[in-house]
C-alpha cells in the first residue's frame, strides 16, 4: 500500500480533517482561510447533518434534505480544501497516517495535523443486539427509518383485525428522557393527535399511548429542577407518559420490559446513551468510558501535539467540568483546534480551549420548548420562539433556512406534515 | 378466512379500487361524490407519486416528498372513502372479493364493483437478472437508488487513483429511448456539467460519458420524426452520445453489451420497456403481451361487468388505436370507470371511452424540450416553459405546486440541486 498525500506547494501544510459533522466543517472552514494549508475533509457519508432537528424528519414534519446539506458543497470554490466520502479504517498516530477506504482498495494518506470530528453514536450500554428493535437516531437513515415505523405503525394497526395487536401497533416507547428523547416523544403524541387524526377511519389515532422511559429520577437531567418539572407536565399534557427511575432490561420485537413490568409495543426508539465513534479504539490512546478521546487543554491529543481531537469524539474538561456534548462545543472546539494549528503553522502559541456556555434547548411537542442560559429561563411559547428563532438562524445554508422557516409556518398553520412518505429499504419491484 | 366488508349502510354499494396512481385516485375521488357508494382504496405504498417528475427526484432536482403525497390526506374529511396500505395478493372475480395483507395475515374482502388501478412496472424482456445492474424508474425507491448511484459514482470517482477504474466510474448508461431515458440522460448529463463541475478538485464532472442506447432507429417514437431529431440534436450538443438501432445483450456490475460491443460502466439505469402489474397474472381473464387486461369500450372486463380496469394496468382500444400509458389516459379511464359505476347504480346506461389525446412531452436537460398536441409541435425553451406550466399545473396539492415552484427557480438561478443527498439503504450503524 502506497502513502498518497496530495500535491502540496512547496510549504504547504496537509492537514486531515475527519468528519464533517458540526465541529469537522468548522475547523475545515477556519483552516481554508490559512493558504498555507492544504486540508482533506474525509466523511463517511456526502452530508453534513444539522442533528438538533433530525427528530423532525422522523417524525415527518421536515424532508431529509431540509437538515443536511452535502458537504462537497460547502467548499466550491475554495481551492485548498478537498472532500472525500471515505471511512476511515486506521490512524497511525506515530506515523502520521489515516488509512480509508472499501475492503481491499485501502489507500494511505500522510498529514502534517490531524483534526479527528467523527462524532458519537448511540450506546446500547452492552446491548447491541437491542438495536434491531430500537433504533436511535443519529443519521439520515436512522430518521428515516424510524419515521417508516411511525408511519406503518399506523398503517398496520388501521387495517388490523385483532385488538390486542392493534393495541401495540399504537404502542410507542421511547428509551432515554435527554433532549433527544423528550423531542421524539412529544413529536409522536403530537403528530398522533394533530395530524393523523383525521385521516383514519377505523383506529382513533388519538389513543396512541408514548411512553418515555428514563433511568434516572427525572428528565433532562442537564436542565434546572425546575424547568425538568415544566418539561414533564408540558410531555404529559400531550398525552406522554412519563417514567422515571425505570430501567430497560429487555427489548425485543413484541415490546419493552422494565425489570418485571412488560410493555408490549412494536415501536422502539433509542435515545438513551451516548459513545464516541468507534474509530477511537484504534487510536491507542485514552478514553473515557464513553469511548470518548481525553485532550490536553489546546484541544491536541496527549503526546501528539499535531493531532487534535474535537466535538463529541473528545473528552475536553475546563476547570474539572467536563464539555457537553452539543452544537455550541462542538463549533468552538472545531474552531480553537483549527487556529491552534494556524498559529503552530506561523510559529505563534497555541491557545488554551475555554467553553462559552450558550445554554440549551428542547422542545416539547408542537409550540412549546424549554431553554437555559445561564440565569435566564425560558418556557411554554416563548421559549419555542426562541428554540425556532436560534435553529433556522443556526441551520447551514441560506435555502435550508429559507424551506425549513416555510415548512414550520405551513405546518403551524395547517397541522399538515410535510413529509409523510413511508419509503422501503429495498428498492426492486 | 373470514369474509370482511366494511359496515355498510343498508343500499350502499361497495367499491374497491386497487391502486393510488393517477387512474385509482381519480376513480376514488369521482366513486366518493356518490352517497350511495363506500369507496375501499387498497395501495402497497402510502402515497400517490406524480411519475412524470421522478426522473428529477432520481437526478437530485427535486426531493421525494415534492412528487409524492400521501394518499390517505386526499381522502381527510371524506368519510365514505377508507384507505388502506395493503399489497394485494389475489383478485376473485367470480366471487367478487379481493385478498390482501401480509403472509399469513391475509384479509378476504368482498366488493360490489372493482377497479383495478395497479399500474405498470418495468420489464426487463425476460431477463430479471439485470435489475440489480440496472435499476429502472417507477417507485421512489428506485429515484433514491438512482440518485445515490449517480452521487456516489462522482464521489468514488475523486477517490479512484486507477485511471481505467475511475473511467468506469464516470461512464453512465441509460437503457431506452422513450420519454424516461431520454430525460434521465439529459440529466445526467445535465448534472455532470452545471452542478457538479465546480465541486470536485481530482476529477472532471464534466468528462463524464452519458450513453443513451435505444433499440429501435430512433429516439421518442411516439413524437414526430422531426421532433425525434430535435430531441436526438438537443441531448448531443448537452454530450450525450445517443445509440439508436443498438440492442443491449447483456447487463452486468461492470457494463453494458451491445452485440459485440461491451460499454464499460459502473452506472447502468432502465427504462427499455414496461409491463402490467404481476397481479394481473392471477385474474384468469385474457392479457395483452404485456400483460395488461384487455377491456371493453366501457372498461370493463369482458365476463365481468362489475370489474374495470384502468390506466396502465389496462389494454384499451379505440377505433382499433391502442391508448397510450401516458397521466392523461389513466385519468381518463379512472374517471370514466368511477362514472359508470355511479351509473349503473343509478341504473343509468354505461358510456362508452373516448380518449381526447392532450399530446406528449419530453424535457431534455435543464431547459429545454419537445412537446407535440395533434398539429401543435413546440421545441427548446418555450416547449420548456410549457412543459414546466402543465407539471407545476397538474402537480396534487398546492403546497407542492409552490415547493417544486420554488425549487425550480432556485435551480434555474444558480444552478444548484437541492436534493443531493446520498443515504445507505441500510439505517444501522
Amino acid at each position: 500500500m502506497s502513502l498518497i498525500t496530495p500535491p502540496l506547494e512547496p510549504g504547504r501544510k496537509h492537514v486531515i480533517v475527519i468528519g464533517g459533522g458540526f465541529a469537522g466543517l468548522t475547523a475545515a472552514k477556519e483552516l481554508a482561510r490559512s493558504a498555507s494549508l492544504y486540508v482533506t475533509l474525509l466523511d463517511q457519508r456526502n452530508h453534513h447533518l444539522f442533528q438538533p432537528l433530525l427528530y423532525q424528519v422522523a417524525t415527518a414534519g421536515l424532508r431529509p434534505s431540509d437538515v443536511a446539506v452535502p458537504i462537497r458543497a460547502q467548499f466550491t470554490g475554495v481551492p485548498n480544501v478537498s472532500v472525500h466520502l471515505a471511512q476511515v479504517r486506521q490512524v497511525n498516530l506515530q506515523e502520521r497516517w489515516v488509512e480509508a477506504g472499501e475492503d481491499g482498495r485501502e489507500v494511505r494518506v500522510g498529514y502534517d495535523y490531524l483534526v479527528l470530528a467523527c462524532g458519537a453514536q448511540h450506546s446500547y450500554f452492552g446491548r447491541n443486539d437491542w438495536e434491531p428493535f430500537a433504533p436511535g437516531l443519529k443519521t439520515l437513515e436512522q430518521a428515516t427509518e424510524i419515521r417508516r415505523r411511525i408511519l406503518s405503525a399506523f398503517e398496520l394497526a388501521e387495517n388490523e383485525l385483532d385488538p390486542e395487536r392493534q393495541r401495540a401497533l399504537l404502542n410507542f416507547v421511547v428509551v432515554g428522557g435527554g433532549p433527544t428523547g423528550v423531542e421524539l416523544a412529544g413529536a409522536i403524541a403530537d403528530i398522533a393527535r394533530t395530524v393523523l387524526v383525521r385521516d383514519f377511519r377505523r383506529i382513533n389515532p388519538f389513543s396512541a399511548r408514548v411512553v418515555l422511559v428514563e433511568a434516572g429520577p427525572r428528565l433532562l437531567p442537564a436542565f434546572s429542577e425546575e424547568l425538568s418539572q415544566r418539561a414533564t407536565r408540558d410531555l404529559m399534557e400531550l398525552g406522554v407518559e412519563v417514567r422515571t427511575s425505570a430501567r430497560v432490561t429487555g427489548v425485543d420485537a413484541e415490546g419493552v420490559q422494565l425489570g418485571d413490568e412488560r410493555i408490549v409495543a412494536r415501536s422502539v426508539f433509542w435515545g438513551a446513551g451516548v459513545e464516541a465513534a468507534r474509530l477511537t479504539r484504534v487510536l491507542g490512546v485514552e478514553l473515557d468510558r464513553a469511548g470518548r478521546v481525553k485532550v490536553t487543554g489546546d484541544l491536541s491529543i496527549p503526546g501528539f501535539p499535531e493531532a487534535f481531537a474535537v466535538g463529541d469524539v473528545a473528552h475536553i474538561e475546563v476547570e474539572g467540568q467536563v464539555i457537553p456534548g452539543l452544537a455550541p462545543a462542538a463549533i468552538q472546539s472545531g474552531k480553537l483546534a483549527a487556529r491552534n494549528i494556524t498559529r503552530s503553522v506561523e510559529g505563534k502559541p497555541r491557545e488554551a480551549f475555554r467553553y462559552r456556555d450558550k445554554g440549551s434547548m428542547a422542545t416539547i411537542g408542537k409550540h412549546r420548548a424549554i431553554a437555559q442560559t445561564g440565569a435566564l429561563k425560558l418556557t411554554g411559547f416563548i421559549a419555542w420562539l426562541a428554540w425556532l428563532f436560534i435553529h433556522v438562524l443556526y441551520l447551514i445554508g441560506f435555502k435550508n433556512r429559507v424551506t425549513v422557516f416555510l415548512e414550520w409556518t405551513w405546518s403551524y398553520l395547517f397541522s399538515k406534515r410535510g413529509a409523510r412518505l413511508i419509503t422501503q429499504q429495498d428498492w426492486r419491484t
